[in-house]
């Protein structure tokens, strides 16, 4: 299994922060053991709400106030800066349809974009919430023209790509941000990671 | 905040295998850096289902599937044998209340049992569903009679003392097992035994 070296599958959603940790600590981890990370946009929202029928984490009780915790320590514990624009929400699609129209010509160009936007977001309180945001933010840092994003946003070439992304995402079993995808093994969220260490290592997950 | 000593609380209920992973890991972490481990009974079916209004993880879409698959390789994982009575299913009231008598007088022995009745169900497939099988098992592993064990399982002085837990559980905002409580911080899960380790060692959560 560790013999093929196959990429990694990085599943997120720019609104979560939990994602953000996931995509530094995975290239991390990919870096050390050989491996490529391929980023896969999914939303947070389709998969919770309207396929599981689950409220929002935030809203549920006792797991929303744990969950603003775990956040915020959770930076702490990966030394990660938390100084997020705004309350913290981020409206996704802009974002995200941007990535996915990157993604499509240039998988390169829509990681480091993607990198780059989850910082601004999270660590630099730089608003990347709307599509003039979103399109200013890639003029500046990517030098792309802020009309094609703006035009990418509504192109429903990028919307179809992104939904087909989503559904990809749910017939993978997919159902939170992060999740890692390695050798056919998924890994749900950042405290997953101890184990895809040990797996990337050895190609098992037993104790060595 | 080290220097305190306090106990870990370790809430659990007995029908989750992730609680008796985590029983046996934070046993292990405790000893290491000379805290003690206090068991705390809860039910997971009134945190879930009576108060957040979930439906329960196996009846859940994507996250059922997720969560089996999880099982099985977390025992793996932390090289713990995975032999479960049945099919897994451990109706837990039987169980807890015969600890929550024990606990009420010798929370020693309270534990003991707890740890030997996790191993029988997840472990050695052995029956612990019943009040009769419990009380069966009580005897057989630690002397109790027969009757005092069926007695206390309907004692209504137990049935209080379990609800005051489990209200305390709840006032504590532990909605999942296992939790872990530290110095006054929940870590959900087993998962989170790293951060727990790292907090133990150093104090603190962030990076040394």
């Amino acid at each position: 299994m560790a013999a093929d070296k196959q990429p990694i599958d990085f599943w997120f959603d720019f609104l979560s922060p939990f994602g953000y940790l996931g995509s530094i600590q995975i290239e991390k981890l990919a870096a050390e053991h050989g491996r490529e990370v391929r980023w896969r946009p999914t939303l947070l929202g389709v998969m919770v709400m309207n396929v599981m029928k689950l409220p929002a984490v935030p809203a549920t009780p006792l797991k929303g106030p744990y969950s603003g915790r775990e956040r915020n320590r959770l930076f702490g514990y990966f030394g990660v800066k938390l100084d997020p624009f705004g309350d913290g929400g981020l409206p996704p699609l802009p974002a995200i349809r941007t990535f996915t129209w990157l993604n499509m010509t240039d998988p390169a160009l829509a990681k480091q974009f993607g990198q780059a936007l989850y910082r601004a977001h999270w660590s630099e309180a730089t608003d990347v919430t709307t599509p003039e945001a979103v399109a200013a933010f890639a003029h500046e840092r990517f030098g792309l023209a802020r009309s094609d994003v703006i035009a990418a946003i509504d192109d429903p070439a990028v919307k179809d790509a992104l939904k087909a992304s989503v559904g990809a995402a749910l017939e993978t079993g997919v159902f939170g941000v992060p999740t890692f995808v390695i050798d056919g093994e998924r890994f749900w969220g950042n405290e997953r990671l101890p184990m895809i260490e040990r797996l990337l290592a050895t190609g098992d997950l037993a104790p060595a």
